[in-house]
């Protein structure tokens, strides 16, 4: 398996079709503006579906799950297990990510690609076993290129699939047990940052925990502190199976021309590593929530991203990109479907 | 017509219920608190609905329209003739709301409380016809006191035919140019503030456009500075028929415990007038989007409130508070649907 797929330029956007729904959008019965964003994500939707009047009725959701050797070095409130034991509650139907998507109509798969707690085969779950989680990052590299390049095919797959069964939206979520830690590492060495202002709570941990994240964090990025300038090196050292994944899923939507919206930390960490492993890709992004974890704000700003929503989550599994649909399909309904000002013979402004 | 109706207590929430709710989240397969505002909404959604499973299946929108004597003090960037328009266009479905209320599965009413272009007898639009909008309130009260209890009425009646419907939630919107002049000068009223901290461009006024207007709030303010202290008189004399309607509604609906979803600038005018009129209605309320119009932020500290949205719209009609009804859903699908760690088998927090 190599990965030279990933480098190859992303689809380009359709200006003309993006030109058009903004012509479309001042003719609409309001103020010009009005809609504020709601304006902004249905021309941005157009130009990236090459239509004038895009749609958001067939979402997919992918949940790449995968544990983490860092969690050795007790960085999450939660013990390991809980990693395969989520992986059997999105297939079963009881986790906040798969109430989502049955409410939303959206399909959900779940990739496990490694947990120490390994649940066996489950229906639904596509089981890919990279190995028992990743290896500890402050000891070695997380990932052997091997396992890397697995993990970043998982995701290309994952895009595959939903492009096959004509997804208009792509959704990435994760599970991982310590993948707060991961991301923080990652987002660190991409963004020459300290672990001070990109480590925060994840699941829970107290100040002390936090404090000890941080040291955590510090020894990896010394660790490898030779290797981080390249971006692909950084994610194979330093991310995860399910951030690999996400990396390779959002390249390959933005190759074959599928839309992304992007959750919240773990998610920003992969589509920024997407951005610089492929400079464009963030051109398909779309960012669906603001996480309360404290490292995103300066993941979004190196990606000039707001996000739409803002509701204190901090949960992953792709349930902030989950709540956002209905803002974009609402937004597409409210182009398509009202009136111009010369049909409902309404007087413009003065 | 009396209004006297306004002033006996609302109903009390529910606390068993919002505390049975409050013990539920705590047990889905989540750390705590990680849906962050999500949790607050079932919790809140609970108590008004005295349920521990509450739902925001059945939503009652309704639109008030009605024009504003100040607008001929040249203080809207439309000409008032769009008022009765876009009346025809909420009725016709092809207004902003109508789409959102359409997609929503909502039920959509539209009341003409009354209009300088009166688009006559339309189906489904309750035609009230108080007057063809109020007077120039640079100059007299806007309202007559019969006008002032007819429109409080219209919105009392829509409450009831709301609950009759057996709608979960209400939602108020309005139209009317002019209204974030009679909006600001109303809240200037109430908060004992300034007209240049609370008016703003409206549907598109320039920076002098804005200047007019305060200068024309700030008259209005003078000549009635004797009559403001009680904030029905002040709801009289600077509201709207559409105003006086959303404020009679939200009473309304606060006293026969209907949850209440406030929209943005105008509504929450209405809304803070609704608990000054009777103190404890705003435990009814949920607040949607905050405004771009400047004035909003000073009401919502007043009203201790914390919208769901910020996509920079300023529409109104209701349809800020349509887009984040999706939001309530969610929040009631999450809590209701989700596994407990007992029922998944999933390990908590170490």
């Amino acid at each position: 398996m190599n990965i030279e797929w990933l480098y190859p330029p992303c689809q380009s956007l359709n200006a003309a079709a993006g030109s058009a729904a903004q012509a479309r959008q001042m003719q609409l019965t309001k103020p010009p503006g009005a809609l504020g964003e709601l304006e902004n994500l249905a021309i941005r939707l157009a130009a990236m579906q090459g239509t004038e009047q895009p749609v958001v009725d067939a979402v997919w959701i992918a949940v790449f799950a995968g544990d983490h050797g860092v969690a050795a070095e007790g960085v999450s409130a939660f013990p390991q297990a809980v990693t395969g034991e989520m992986v059997r509650n999105f297939a079963h139907g009881g986790a906040a990510i798969s109430v989502l998507a049955r409410t939303l109509g959206a399909d959900l798969e779940v990739i496990n690609l490694g947990t120490v707690n390994d649940p066996g085969d489950i229906a639904n779950v596509t089981r890919l076993c990279l190995g028992p989680g990743t290896a500890n990052f402050t000891v070695e590299a997380a990932m052997t290129p091997a396992q890397y390049a697995a993990a970043l095919h998982a995701g290309r797959d994952s895009a595959a699939r939903a492009k096959q069964a004509g997804a208009q939206l792509y959704i990435g979520g994760e599970m991982g047990i310590g993948n707060t830690t991961a991301a923080a590492a990652l987002a660190c060495a991409l963004l020459n940052e300290t672990p001070q202002h990109l480590a925060g709570p994840g699941t829970g941990l107290d100040r002390a925990g936090v404090d000890h994240k941080v040291e955590v964090i510090q020894r990896a990025l010394t660790l490898h502190a030779d290797h981080l300038a390249d971006p692909s090196e950084a994610l194979r050292r330093l991310g995860g199976f399910e951030i690999a994944a996400l990396a390779g899923a959002y390249l390959a939507c933005a190759k074959t021309g599928l839309p992304i919206l992007v959750d919240g930390f773990i998610s920003s960490a992969a589509a920024l590593t997407a951005e610089r492993l492929c400079p464009g890709t963030a051109q398909w992004f779309m960012y669906a929530h603001s996480s309360a974890e404290p490292g995103h704000t300066r993941i979004l700003t190196a990606l000039d991203a707001k996000p739409l929503l803002n509701l204190g989550m901090r949960l992953g599994e792709g349930s902030g990109a989950a709540m956002a649909v209905p803002l974009l399909r609402l937004a597409c309904a409210l182009h398509n479907g009202m009136a111009t000002f010369a049909e409902a013979a309404v007087s413009k402004k003065c």
